[in-house]
């Protein structure tokens, strides 16, 4: 097996682009012996560094602390400044981009524009961003094919499980005709404490507590995640491009604790419910809070626990359920994107 | 897209390879289309019918009804008889081998023969037959890395659900470290019977009836279904080589109603489960019934559904359930491993 090295920029290090790098480091042997990838890291950007690069790699003090290394005009030129992802991506001499940077429901930017300059400029774009894939999945994935690189996100639905992966590579020529799932975890966290007593704003506390829900969490209370993650579903698996505002959308904020504890004491489960189904010349996507039986494998879905029903014209139900993903499960689905994208490079497929 | 033609052979002519003849007829144009993959027929060979080979292809009659095509000697040149798997895939010009013979516990033969006759004359070597895998899974990889063709066996566990093929391509180093799961539907619905009050005679002559129980129905009520598919997963998705016989192995037929209602009185479902973990330095393999609280996925699984846990590195416990397999989810494996050994012969790929 030969081995090919690859120049790596993250652009956005929150938790996912750090855990990312440490899962890297952890597999280096195996990236190598069993997939000839060797890798160096050779830019880094958020909003407190600036855009750092070192197309010789950057050395590891800069990885382990990079708020130290914040871009200083005085640096020197090992560590050169730009002011745009394009320049940032030359300097790095990148060949994989992993964007990770926040999410935008209305329109998948900046992240729709990092992406398509990592690929114009000839790297592989991966990123754990739903924005660019409901925005922009039909435009990036044809930039990617002309160009010869890949287009990746498997980490944007479901964590890193390989849902996107799953019907791309391993269900060839299956039809997915409906998709039924729980995708979001601070609505199921904070349905579960209201069903356990609390009332609605001290679930969401609580949530926000254990480093489920984000500080502003209106965009999962609202139904907003789960519209995004059903309308990333429909573009790709469906081959039908939805936007999240196509998504008949309800949040969980109206419900009363009464509802969901009354829905308790009759053997149901309040939760948020993602629903897709194909029909004949369109797709039907909604969000909504629903009621389920306890024979419902939804209903059994704690936590920060995920499930996808799929039904198809081969199998009648296919159920993939995530039980308590950490952090690294979304990291991973970056990493798996970038073997994928090497094992392109590998056999020459675009 | 360029178009590669394929010669397919199916070995063994019972409902798998009839269903998968049906399915690639129905997908004629999207194989050609999506994958670029046209075929014909050119070799059927089974008990009842011979080996019937034409490598300018079978005419269709010979396929809707091959018992009637059974070899005579005195019926021309089209059809070339053999008596055995070599000099048949030779006459039928075979680019794949479609191997659907029944299952041999103790040594996989004749189907390992089979598959290495197809290797050695280079065609791709397609099995649903468990038994290649658990007892030459490692020199039959071995022959088709060394001819550049492919040995796939998709449908020798849980139907056509692409288990190997997640491991294998939609999960680069993730760690496999156990696995549970209800992977047998005879015992299944017998113990759902039995649940429902009838003896155990009666549940296996129910199971009989409705078609998912064999006559002899010994293999799969003593576990031995289970325990060669145990021993599969942990030879190709933990690579450590487990022979049938290494599974601890307890059948359901010790098992009295009078224990069966007994569980389900006191909330519990009995179940024949499949157990693998990875030691140290070997593998623990077992199948045995065991009282399951309704709290857990594996009491939910009814019929001919499967249920499949696995723990691994990266995520904690991922879950695939199967609910309600048609007969096409078999036969649909073996389609799609078609697909995949034909896009290893467009990337180059061994």
């Amino acid at each position: 097996l030969s081995i090919k090295s690859y120049n790596l920029c993250f652009l956005g290090f929150g938790n996912v682009n750090r855990t990312l790098v440490r899962l890297l480091r952890d597999r280096e042997k195996e990236l190598s012996d069993r997939h000839g990838v060797a890798w160096q890291i050779t830019g880094l950007a958020s909003r407190r560094m600036g855009w750092i690069a070192d197309s010789a790699g950057l050395n590891s003090s800069i990885l382990d602390d990079p708020e130290k290394h914040k871009f200083h005009a005085n640096e020197g030129p090992a560590l050169r400044p730009s002011d745009n992802v394009r320049d940032w991506l030359q300097a790095a001499h990148a060949d994989v981009l992993f964007e990770a940077t926040s999410l935008n429901v209305e329109n998948g930017q900046p992240a729709i524009d990092h992406i398509r300059a990592a690929l114009e400029g000839g790297a592989h774009a991966i990123t754990a961003n739903k924005g660019p894939v409901v925005h922009a999945y039909v435009q990036l994935s044809e930039i990617a094919a002309k160009v010869g690189k890949r287009f990746l996100f498997e980490s944007s639905v479901m964590d890193g499980v390989p849902i996107f992966a799953l019907f791309r590579d391993a269900l060839p020529l299956v039809k997915l005709q409906a998709v039924r799932g729980i995708l979001n975890s601070t609505t199921n966290v904070i349905l579960s404490e209201m069903e356990n007593g609390l009332s609605f704003d001290a679930a969401l506390a609580k949530a926000q507590a254990l480093g489920v829900a984000e500080t502003d969490a209106s965009y999962d209370i609202d139904g907003w995640d789960a519209a995004v993650k059903v309308a990333a579903l429909a573009t790709v698996l469906m081959r039908v491009p939805l936007k999240p505002s196509d998504v008949r959308r309800e949040g969980i904020r109206k419900l009363s604790p009464q509802a969901v504890r009354d829905a308790k004491s009759a053997g149901k489960r309040y939760k948020l419910v993602c629903r897709l189904k194909r029909l004949d010349d369109r797709v039907e996507a909604s969000v909504q809070p629903e009621s389920l039986p306890l024979t419902d494998p939804l209903a059994a879905v704690e936590g920060t626990s995920s499930i996808i029903c799929f039904q198809t014209d081969i199998f009648p139900e296919l159920v993939i359920t995530e039980n308590n993903p950490g952090l690294e499960a979304t990291a991973y689905g970056m990493l798996a994107d970038f073997v994928r994208a090497a094992e392109s490079d590998r056999v020459g497929r675009t």
